[in-house]
């Protein structure tokens, strides 16, 4: 994000300049992603010419390339040479267990960035330009590829949000994961309590990709599935917690309240229910990325939002809890938030 | 652009979410302008509703697109309503006189980023997906465009250069203004030497464009049009100055030459050539704007590139120039380069 321009920040036309030309950064992160340029730069000696080798490219086409990632922080130059920085090489070499690349694949998918050419309009009309309700039309295969390509960047989030659902219980419980995607939320909660059992809900393709997760992770013996809509299907119970991630900022105010209700009504007398969710600020335009995230919700959604905190203790007073307390996680855009039964 | 991400920065994932998410702020921005969203602040008590009411638009999509525009900086709020920054008001309210709302429109021509969707093909070929030499193709019409839009981003620098280039001389002399475009620097030197007269060349179309902007600024009876290209069309002289702004980094090094040959030809004695270029430093990775400009010539030239200082000094020289000066010019990316024939 920019820094702040705020009503008494100076004269700067750079600022229009760079907000026009900002497409071209996320073209060349993609373009280099699928060119291999960032594993190129770890592996060889960083020169122009071994990275041109390296992706088949031209030299023009590669030196121009990398020194346009430099000038946007996601690589270092050093005696002419191309090198990762720390986070380069964290989040964007495919040699890294933390890479990110298929966020971006995620992130740039036809059916993600066409609403760019078509925001006038959707703006005009308030709702996404999709059939529709958009992303959340039952069965849509975006969150197959959403449950395959985004667990990098969800992975860190898994073990805070255990930590906090668990507040050190260890004994036998029973949780319930509602669009579970990749299910490494649920996952989380079974590794780090032996004596949790998971139930993982979403779309029957989806929940593959989950059951995947919980064998490589060894938890799958303790894994059931639920496949379905959140709205349609019987939640069973009762549970002593309930997972919500990434998912209330999808609908409006009403479905969110009366799908925290049928979320209360599963969990046992002291349950609690965990969401996951970009928080604003009250202002709803602090910080950057939380508030920044209502805009991937007005293109892909026809009513969802970033809630802010007083939004969703509103929905939980609303749908009969007794307490809601929020937990940001540390270098993170996500705030856990939990309702108590 | 991000503040910079050198070698020994700490670990920010953010920073790949934030670019892999750029697109949405060109798309935020254009969509802003296409539905009048600035002059809609400026001139109003800036609610949701009354700029929603202005742009014809939906609360929830106005909302979403005024708050992304506060995290981009690009608009302020104060107690829930939307306000200008200083730079809004100067560069995105149409009523500013210097709105830079068609530039935005010009970069955002779809000949211009379609290139997004093709930047690994581009890359691995070293030059432009359009046809021919891209858009230096000639009687290419987004030079019309060019000219007619572009203005407000380039007319701050006409002043300063018309002072390099005059260096206070006000007795009569000839100038040449090679691809004229706007027509604005020559149209500067005009205004600031009574006794200037000056021959804009450019394409037909685009010249009158120039000859309309000569008409507004009261120079049009000592501005002579030369339409045509500047590697065909014998210059006539000799000049006392000839202006080629935005012009070499279309093209290669020695096609740059070459043109700096016919133009030093083209000059008396003791005359200059002055360009206006963005010129990254040595690096080519700073300062951002100049550095970053290399990717929009990759993407829409056969071969051209931002240039560095020692890569004019050079080309001035390979061209019988006897000297070189640089002149960056304040608040802006762009440098002025003399060349002394």
């Amino acid at each position: 994000m920019q820094p702040e321009s705020p009503a008494d920040a100076p004269l700067n036309p750079g600022i229009v300049f760079d907000m026009v030309q900002a497409h071209q950064r996320s073209a060349a992160l993609n373009a280099a992603i699928q060119l291999d340029v960032f594993r190129a730069v770890g592996e060889g000696p960083g020169d122009v010419a071994s990275i041109a080798r390296h992706c088949e490219a031209s030299e023009r086409g590669i030196r121009i390339l990398c020194d346009f990632l430099v000038v946007n922080g996601v690589l270092a130059k050093k005696d002419g040479r191309y090198v990762h920085t720390p986070s380069s090489a964290a989040f964007l070499d495919p040699a890294s267990p933390a890479c990110m690349a298929s966020v971006a694949q995620f992130l740039s998918a036809p059916e993600l960035i066409q609403a760019d050419a078509h925001l006038a309009d959707i703006v005009r009309e308030g709702r996404t330009n999709l059939p529709g309700q958009g992303t959340v039309e039952p069965e849509n295969p975006v969150w197959v590829m959403f449950a395959e390509k985004m667990a990098p960047m969800m992975g860190p989030m898994a073990a805070p949000l255990g930590l906090v659902v668990l507040e050190g219980n260890d004994g036998p419980m029973r949780v319930l994961d509602i669009a579970a995607g990749h299910g490494l939320f649920g996952i989380e909660i079974a590794k780090q309590n032996p004596n949790a059992r998971v139930t993982g809900l979403d779309w029957a393709p989806v929940l593959r990709v989950a059951l995947d997760n919980a064998r490589k992770a060894g938890v799958h013996d303790r894994y059931d599935m639920l496949p379905g809509s959140a709205f349609d299907v019987d939640f069973g119970g009762p549970y002593d917690a309930v997972l919500l991630t990434n998912f209330l900022h999808h609908f409006d105010n009403a479905t969110c309240v009366n799908l925290l209700k049928k979320v209360r009504s599963a969990l046992k007398p002291g349950g609690r229910a965990a969401t996951l969710e970009f928080v604003p600020n009250e202002d709803r335009v602090s910080p950057p990325m939380p508030a920044a995230f209502a805009m991937t919700m007005l293109t892909t959604t026809a009513q969802g939002d970033a809630y802010t905190l007083s939004e969703l203790t509103a929905m939980h007073k609303d749908a009969g809890y007794s307490a809601t307390k929020a937990h940001p996680i540390p270098m993170s855009p996500h705030t856990i938030v939990m309702g108590y039964a």
